[in-house]
């Protein structure tokens, strides 16, 4: 397994070298994808890629590698030529702009910020049991926590001259999704407030052309993606083709009438239901993994929390359980504490005969805690109810 | 104060004589108001008019009489002139409407439906224990149920003939609301789906000329206001004025920037949520009140129980506390169940010198039940934990 991971980095690093990485040329990733870009990964779905990362591996690192992190994709990986491709603003601006990739890199600063991405939808899989839902079953993988570099959104809306109605900002991807016998674009809003968000230490949202220090690889959105900060992995559009910025959130499949909490899904809970976009605070196990055959004695278990999409918002404490959660361990907390960003952790327990099960749940700073269970819905969106693991104890 | 009520009601009685009822004549109401419009209510604001109901008189019927139905103004009461009046559709239809109040009432048909109207700050004095929180302290009486006469809107609206894109439909009224150093009528938008809504056994929503048989008193919004069964109060636009069918909800200050749970209030917050539409799952203690003296023994207590805002909701069960809810009795339901109706209840407990307070908690047919603690937001909206009535035990 090791071993097939250095083997992907050797090739990327490859990649890279074939076209400077300063000036990079993504066609090639484009056109010469890794021969398996989803080995290593959870495979749910090949076309659309949808794939998450194996828990174990996910908690050896802070930073998750690219190779690593999970995909999520509503259509095929679109094939884009960068001599034409121009990311085109619009809308509520001053100056409508059409800008190639090489006139992003050169006429805006470039930044860099470490984020964690996770799917509105993961942990489906647990959700269903409360009642079964639709959509990729996520086990609780479908999240990573990545170096994203790129160029500050607010500063290419700034450039276009943002007009003084303007409340939200829409991106479209140039994906093709098939949605109720029509092709659409993947597509995402987020209020404008957010791009300009400033309580936070950093950019409410970016033009990311760089995934931990590589060219986006094309499953994650190569030549050009949003990624947002502390909002549901949805909202952070791949393969980014077109921003408008409007008076309103898009009218996208994506936001009007997909990634809410509903509990039927009428015309008149889509109407009435908000666009979802700070993910909630969570916390995984990683490992050991689920029937694992542990010994009794002392046992090591690691796992991710996240606090929640809020700027500054931070985990106070993890805490676990291995008597179905009338007493808890406080875990020890290994990450930096960073503005938007997942924190890892390890905690000791006393495996005993009678240990059939191992819980955990977070506290953030202010105070709040994950519920024992999550509220259902019927897209199977947000679980954040305490996540359990249960061990096999050798006799 | 009873026979203050029953002056007050022959005074409404001799109004309508004045104009015959079918064809009344409500300039003399708008021109000729009750003395005193809140007397017998407890009244918090007199310009705009802000007024609740004496619990104790409240639960006494199941229909609230217009003299004791909770009063809820952005504004002072529009003067109006029934011959220059007009309401207007316009929008996405076909075909814009302007129509007086006897166009509308002889050219589609008159219906009646018997609904509960909520404040959404109902229980915000409660709200404000945990943390304060500004606007209307409202204790438990901003509610009320009613029979509200009029015409059906989706009928006008098809009259007008809705356009394939439109998704809500906007309520101007005629009072001028002073927000921001500027004037705006108070507004409202629902989904148009709302209007439409076949889910329950009434129609999403009405264009109201009565209250109880008797033209809308002034500060009920006389000469037209919308009923929406269901929603919270202030998406039931009073003195209305006009009717625009659009794509996306109304800009309007109370639909884009209050009526939404926000714990900060940022620009970003209010631009993320939606705004409020139904109103939650509830009960209250009306008898005895506050403090009340009591004898040790039997005493019966009484209330309301409100069902979630959703068609053909119900209420399963309504329990009371005498030990802090260690342990409950079920109450007596004593009202029809009826969609978007709320459920009277009395129930007998057992004082003891032991007893301080009494609690209450309403369970729906879904199974779910008020939480212990209503959650805090910075507006003081939809308070919904048990509520409680301290008691004085005689010695």
């Amino acid at each position: 397994m090791q071993q097939h991971f250095v083997s992907r980095r050797n090739f990327l690093k490859a990649s890279a070298v074939g076209g400077a990485l300063t000036t990079f040329s993504p066609r090639l990733f484009a056109q010469e994808a890794r021969p398996d870009s989803l080995a290593g990964l959870t495979v749910h779905t090949r076309v659309p890629a949808n794939a998450e990362s194996p828990l174990p591996e996910l908690v050896k690192s802070w930073i998750t590698p690219n190779e690593l992190f999970y995909v999520r994709s509503h259509a095929a990986v679109p094939q884009i030529d960068l001599k034409s491709y121009r990311l085109i603003v619009e809308g509520l601006v001053e100056t409508p702009l059409s800008l190639s990739l090489e006139e992003l890199q050169q006429n805006f600063q470039a930044t860099e910020l470490t984020a964690t991405m996770t799917c509105a939808g993961n942990r489906r899989y647990e959700h269903s049991r409360i009642q079964p839902v639709g959509g990729v079953p996520w086990q609780e993988g479908a999240i990573g926590n990545a170096k994203w570099s790129g160029i500050i959104l607010g500063h290419v809306l700034r450039k276009a001259g943002v007009k003084e109605n303007a409340k939200h900002v829409w991106f479209d991807g140039l994906d093709a999704v098939e949605k109720n016998g029509s092709i659409i674009p993947f597509g995402a809003s987020i209020p404008i407030a957010k791009v300009f968000d400033k309580s936070g230490n950093m950019p409410g949202a970016l033009l990311c052309d760089k995934m931990n220090g590589q060219p986006l690889p094309p499953d994650h959105g190569w030549p050009l993606r949003t990624v947002v900060p502390g909002y549901i992995g949805a909202r952070s559009v791949k393969w980014l083709g077109k921003i408008t910025v409007s008076d309103r959130p898009t009218p996208n499949h994506f936001v009007a009438t997909a990634y809410k909490l509903v509990q039927q899904g009428t015309d008149l809970e889509w109407a009435e239901q908000a666009p979802l976009y700070r993910y909630p605070l969570n916390s995984v196990i990683c490992t050991p993994s689920p029937n694992a055959s542990i010994k009794t004695g002392l046992t090591t278990i690691a796992g991710f929390a996240l606090p929640p999409g809020n700027a500054s918002a931070r985990i106070q404490k993890v805490e676990v359980s291995s008597d179905n959660g009338k007493s808890w361990t406080t875990a020890k907390l290994s990450s930096p504490a960073s503005d938007y960003c997942w924190m890892l952790w390890t905690a000791e327990i006393n495996v005993t005969g009678k240990t059939d099960e191992v819980l955990v749940k977070a506290t953030d700073d202010q105070g709040k805690s994950q519920p024992r269970k999550g509220e259902w819905n019927q897209k199977g969106y947000m679980y954040d109810g305490w996540h359990g693991v249960p061990l096999r104890v050798e006799s």
